[in-house]
């Protein structure tokens, strides 16, 4: 895309209600527009990191045998009150709203409720299992505060994928193979290093849930990690038991605040006993379906990302989820042929497959390398009369700042790296 | 996708208090849930039907330069008290909803305010216009009765765009460009001999507005279609003048119901006058943007190709929209190839880029053949024993009925047509 085109532009300063790095990077940036605390849009940049994100979590969620689906937001009293989860007393971050005939509706905060009352209809026979359905999904949450910018929304997008199986042992089965999944999206992301796998409580059904948490100072968990096995305790279950269970030793444990990024919860027999969400087994016996709940927040994904892989200049986006994969920035010089020189290699990186930001923008060259800093695209092809007369393009990398000098011909060769 | 992994399956019966055609066979076929009057989820089927509808709106949209954003449902009160529209006497279809301090808030219905306040930060000369922005976006709408399935709900998808231009010329070029795209987009969607541009009420800031109605008798709209012209007048407006403006001969208009199915609307500088949304021009004087809206409903379109399209035996997907091109159906025989031939073949289209459903249930062949009328996948493929000695496959043509049999070496000839 042409940056003379592109409706946002870099802004000096965030709203000054805003505290959070990762929302004041992306506002300064033009990814994301803050509506209210706790609520933003994502302005076309912003999108595209989202979008990426998105798609890299559905193609590991269809890899372990997702069906994709689209629940609503308006949620039914009813369904709720079966699992006693209508209550603001249980549930304090609902928001709620009315129909005309003064019907109170919710907003999904989560779906655990709908799918299972769903599920009645499909789910009867040992047949029928075992299987996951998954959304990419808006949802609710009536925070008290907000001031975690994207990290912690009021409204965002979360993937969320259901398993139904017919009893523990397939369900941990599947668990295992999500959990899996969870581990490869992390890595494709860019997380991979600073995301533990983190023992948390589990609830009535099983011991221990698991979280991906990501180490942050912006993070509002603190957890003790194992650097060796790379694995984590969440400061809520930390004791004694917890350690021997794991077979941790205190004393290589080091405290970290993080962010959870992602969670997998064994749900056991709760949500399908409340919904009587039962099948007939092969001897006729009637049995409760057994569930698990897999949580992710591309929106969260992308704060944590924005907060802790930026520098002093910018974003700084891992290659796959960057917006474009190239900036592409020319140099005006009067009456000189950079232009037409960049203009033809826009064409040609387009051709072959590569998505290009061309800041095509007649403003000074300092204001254009600023603004490329601050949207943190992962390579930057300058294109200027001076190296041109070398037959070159400065060609430089966000991440580590090296600057390379590459003849015309082998750019191409450069970018596939 | 193999239909044995497929958790949704046909029904006998919807829903008791289902009173719209569209969303009855939707889900006797398992393409959407309902929830509750006007509010229906998206199950694997209906939400690939969904997703196609979007992606050929997409790339027209894409096409005239919109570029694509993501606003927000929740809206700031104080944003739409500047239009007026915050007010449940000037907007009788708001869900509203509150924050935990009890700072009411509302669902957006539409996003012309929240736009327009947000390019407040990206508009200030006349070097930022033109452009568009774009959204698939959930909206929320209080309709008091709700009883014509997905083609009118309470929470639905909406593609809309909005322009922003320098003066009315400059406005007009891109609006005709619009209607262009508009045009085309229903073509795609198969839906192009039914649809009518129609002339509707203008609103303050121009005399009509167009809309996009698609012939059938569950519509709620009477239009008068002049067929030769392949234009309409929306019965609203229907008056000498109006037909005097158009060229139209009463004595050629016949009545007809429709469903609009989108709009294009010229807004002139109702929006930027109420925000002040103005940008400096050449000679330095300060002017209010000219803006227009743009919406299709993807699910609506999807209600209108359920209930058009549809015949006795079920749904007809028009090709490109359908959640699947091919229906591959094997009917078992004990001991026979025909199961081993319907894999290999299932493997060979999916390598073409086919995609495919494979009923590879063990059911009775009535009972498959049952489903796949209901589904509505234009192609159906039978493997059986029977012609495989032929060496044949049997091709059903779902729109017309038509049966080929065909040698199975020219298999992939016949679904490319």
């Amino acid at each position: 895309m042409r940056q003379s085109q592109l409706f946002t532009k870099t802004r000096r300063e965030a709203p000054k209600d805003e505290v959070a790095k990762n929302a004041e990077l992306l506002i300064r940036a033009g990814f994301i527009h803050k509506e209210l605390a706790g609520v933003y849009s994502y302005l076309p940049l912003g999108l595209r990191v989202l979008n990426n994100i998105v798609q890299v979590i559905r193609e590991e969620m269809n890899a372990i045998g997702g069906q994709e689906l689209y629940l609503t937001a308006l949620q039914d009293p009813n369904v709720w009150k079966k699992s006693g989860r209508w209550d603001d007393v249980a549930v304090d971050n609902w928001f709620k709203t009315k129909l005309k005939n003064d019907t109170e509706l919710g907003l999904g905060f989560t779906h655990e409720e709908q799918l299972t009352n769903l599920m009645k209809d499909y789910i009867s026979s040992f047949r029928d299992l075992p299987f996951s359905a998954y959304q990419f999904q808006t949802k609710f949450r009536n925070e008290a505060r907000a001031k975690s910018g994207i990290m912690r929304a009021r409204e965002f997008l979360m993937k969320d994928l259901y398993s139904f199986s017919r009893d523990e042992k397939e369900h941990v089965d599947f668990y295992e193979k999500a959990k899996a999944a969870y581990v490869k999206i992390f890595e494709r992301l860019g997380l991979g290093d600073e995301t533990y796998i983190t023992f948390a409580s589990g609830g009535s059904f099983s011991k221990y849930s698991h979280e991906f948490q990501t180490l942050s100072d912006a993070g509002e968990d603190m957890i003790y990690i194992d650097e060796k096995k790379k694995i984590a305790v969440n400061k809520e279950v930390l004791n004694d038991e917890v350690l021997n269970d794991l077979g941790l030793d205190r004393k290589n444990l080091i405290e970290k605040k993080a962010v959870e990024v992602g969670n997998i919860f064994s749900l056991g027999t709760r949500f399908s006993d409340a919904f009587d969400l039962n099948y007939l087994d092969m001897d006729g016996k009637k049995k409760p379906v057994v569930m698990g709940s897999y949580g992710i927040g591309p929106g969260r994904v992308m704060g944590v990302i924005a907060e802790t892989m930026s520098d002093d200049h910018g974003l700084v986006w891992p290659r796959g989820i960057a917006p474009f994969d190239v900036h592409l920035v020319v140099i005006f010089d009067k009456g000189g042929t950079a232009k037409k020189e960049a203009d033809a290699l826009y064409d040609e990186l387009l051709k072959n497959g590569t998505s290009v930001l061309y800041d095509d923008r007649d403003l000074r060259p300092g204001e254009k390398f600023a603004d490329s800093d601050l949207i943190g695209i992962p390579t930057r092809v300058v294109v200027s009369e001076k190296n041109l007369k070398e037959g070159k393009f400065e060609v430089k990398d966000r991440k580590s700042g090296k600057v390379e000098m590459v003849v015309k011909g082998e750019l191409g060769k450069i970018l596939e790296k």
